[in-house]
């Protein structure tokens, strides 16, 4: 613990920080932002699962940044691994083989259910979209993509357009083949069902009415996350993925799993789609792959749809394709999941920790409406009223509306941890590798920072 | 000398290299590629201008792997740049400010012309354009974008679809607000002009009368690459860069500067806008930003569009936005290109051993028909005739057409060298920091390969 403490206290230097704040703001324009409205603050340096400012306050990061750090800040592990491969050759085009992609590949076609075979290499989430998307579109000849309300896919025109949550809003339509549908979401069912084999009956037949509406004939895939991610931990009732999936044999659409966010661990399991015993025919994975220490992403591809490129050339590329850089902390990731026995871990905590705490915290707390998640991912639901449901500030709130959500924040901040708020939810999403020390520690505190605004609930 | 000879020779390895190779075909699907038909060389290592195959065999990179490595493999700054990085803080959400992202951003900003001000980081070159287009729409109020045909803008949707060269073409039109139009080519004028003045003219002529039939007041953006990189290394005649953006300003269409491949010294200034004079609106880079030793592209905004976004939000953004192990290479190559007075390199081999030895192999050679670029970026255009021009392969060749840059292409590669060809054109794009002796001798292997096709021409 000391020579932990040394190592971040080293980086401690108020007035460095009022500095890179200052130039941060001559210079970077920021994501998603006003950039009048914004004040970033510093990071100095980050260990496991905390960050640290340069007043030299530690956070617990409760978001694993944006839900991709899965193994923390920092692992030594991949860090060598970054190293290694630095010195022996950090790029080569996607053109040549290269010892480390091709491992990579290996690994996550290892991992992967079913014939998922074949990776395609992405910078990020976004573009993986964009080429799983461009794959089924050539393998089936047919042009629409449904993708889900309430769903997050990335920010290139394609992948904004197939994302179905008001940050696609200001981005005009960029694709006239992308289609909407309604998933299924208990806690408020669009289907007015009652139980959560209700809304599965009902979402499947829902789905089926639009498919046939639309044209099965005229829809080339189903792109979906397993668990919906950012847009709420929705979980899928049981038996909804795999009614999904026999939709599509039965009308010929593809199902493309979006895992960018929840893949390689998150859910406790590898893949998602392994808890719901579903194949997809593609897999887009990015985040969690290497922990974001290097850009990388990709989409995993089938048996068929590799096929139907095998004489024919696959239309799309980019220079960074298997990037080995970004690839050798893959490679690590798949040995510290191993020799940790990481998914036990995840798996422990989420039962024995995180599910009884967050369960509690729903008796205790008047604005707590609903508690859910598996794995290292878990949503709270908060409300003005248990009874009603109604959401303690509305979908998409507006500045004026969104004051008990800066309340949470800043009273979680102030205790030392760092958390992920949406609309009118938080979301717990630590490092996979987080001790139960400091999971118990950051629940402690979600659990006070709840307090704090339970005034604002009946 | 020596201790280079050894440090490639302890990768040398037949076996891995087989294997290698066999695992890459197993579960790694390649960028642009029938999967069935390649073969791809497993690459062990690389330093300086030269990769090595398992065989200990070194290439002469001639193209910089996709006109990337800027500053060749394995650059000491760039590599210890990474090491310390990834030792202080590998990643850090974009939300935050971190003192390498920041510099990088002002060392950007400070090279950059005219009021380019802020920095919007992405990971790579297509989804810079993607949010530049994305920018210029939001900042007019207009959705139509031109671009031009022989031009190469990336491979997610809607860069695809801007792009005018044939990989485009088996890509559905993923947004019907693009528009293509013809640039200036001299050697092969679209508009039947006989000299670069003429060109000039007649281009911006046509290129007005199209604006005014397309409705000027409908259109955001011209993106347009300074020069024409993959497609031909085209650079513009006098005045039409210029005269370009004189008409952006007559008609309130912003100009967008697609540097991805040609800036960062590329074209012997840091950014080629600077040869020409003139300032673009958003210019967009990646590639040499940092010899893609992480992946890292970005837009570059000047103070009018980013005033668009003070009080109201950019819609769009991505996790690995500023990514901090990119952004550290990013600064090492701008100390690079000080410390090593790399431009003035640049320029000096560019006049004194690449133009004269270009132009010796225009007059020797039957199948040359013409030569042209500038700091490190040329092309040779080959001929059956140098008095009809006619291409010695078609444009977009079938494979039974492209006999002479197959054989081209064995020549280079069996004396050494790894060069780059498209269509009827080979080009020259060895890193930045290339020796003058290994420019001279890859420039004589592509003299003695030109030799081996003079057979095709008259």
């Amino acid at each position: 613990m000391r020579r932990k403490f040394e190592k971040h206290m080293k980086h401690t230097d108020p007035e460095r920080g009022r500095q890179i704040a200052e130039n941060d703001r001559k210079h970077v324009f920021h994501s998603w932002s006003a950039q009048d409205k914004i004040n970033p603050l510093p990071i100095a340096y980050a260990e496991g699962s905390t960050f640290y400012d340069y007043e030299g306050k530690g956070y617990l990061d409760f978001n694993s940044q944006m839900v991709n750090a899965n193994l923390g800040h920092g692992h030594p592990k991949l860090i060598q691994a970054i190293k290694d491969q630095a010195d022996r050759l950090a790029t080569i085009a996607p053109g040549f083989a290269e010892e480390t992609r091709t491992e990579l590949a290996r690994l996550i076609a290892e991992a992967a259910p079913g014939d998922l075979n074949y990776v395609f290499f992405t910078n990020g989430g976004a573009d993986a979209v964009e080429h799983a998307v461009r794959m089924a579109r050539i393998h089936t000849g047919r042009q629409k993509i449904m993708s889900a309300y309430r769903s997050y896919h990335g920010a290139t025109n394609l992948a904004m357009t197939l994302t179905g949550e008001p940050r696609r809003w200001p981005t005009p339509a960029g694709d006239p083949g992308v289609v909407h549908f309604f998933g299924p979401y208990t806690y408020r069912s669009p289907f007015w069902s009652e139980t959560p084999e209700q809304e599965t009956e009902r979402a499947l037949a829902h789905l089926e009415e639009q498919i046939i509406l639309e044209g099965a004939g005229t829809i080339a895939a189903i792109l979906m996350e397993p668990v919906v991610g950012g847009n709420g931990v929705l979980i899928p009732p049981p038996g909804y993925l795999k009614g999904l999936k026999a939709l599509c044999e039965k009308y010929g659409i593809l199902y493309i799993a979006d895992e960018v966010m929840i893949g390689f661990g998150r859910m406790g399991t590898m893949f998602a789609v392994e808890a719901f015993d579903v194949e997809p025919d593609l897999l887009t994975f990015a985040k969690g792959s290497n922990s974001g220490y290097v850009p990388l992403g990709g989409v995993i591809i089938n048996e068929a749809i590799r096929d139907t490129f095998a004489q024919t050339s696959y239309p799309g590329g980019l220079t960074y394709s298997g990037h080995p850089l970004a690839c050798a902390p893959g490679v690590a990731t798949f040995e510290v999941f191993r020799e940790d026995n990481l998914l036990d871990h995840i798996n422990d905590l989420a039962e024995r920790v995180i599910k009884p705490a967050l369960e509690e915290m729903k008796e205790k707390h008047a604005c707590v409406g609903d508690v859910r998640g598996m794995g290292m991912f878990w949503a709270i639901e908060l409300v003005k009223d248990k009874e009603t449901r109604e959401p303690l500030v509305p979908f998409a709130p507006k500045p004026e509306e969104n004051q008990p959500m800066v309340e949470y924040t800043a009273a979680c901040k102030e205790r030392g941890l760092w958390p992920h708020t949406h609309f009118n939810r938080t979301h717990i999403a630590p490092p996979l590798t987080i001790t139960e020390e400091d999971l118990v520690r950051g629940l402690g505190i979600i659990d006070e920072a709840l307090g704090e605004i339970d005034k604002y609930a009946n």
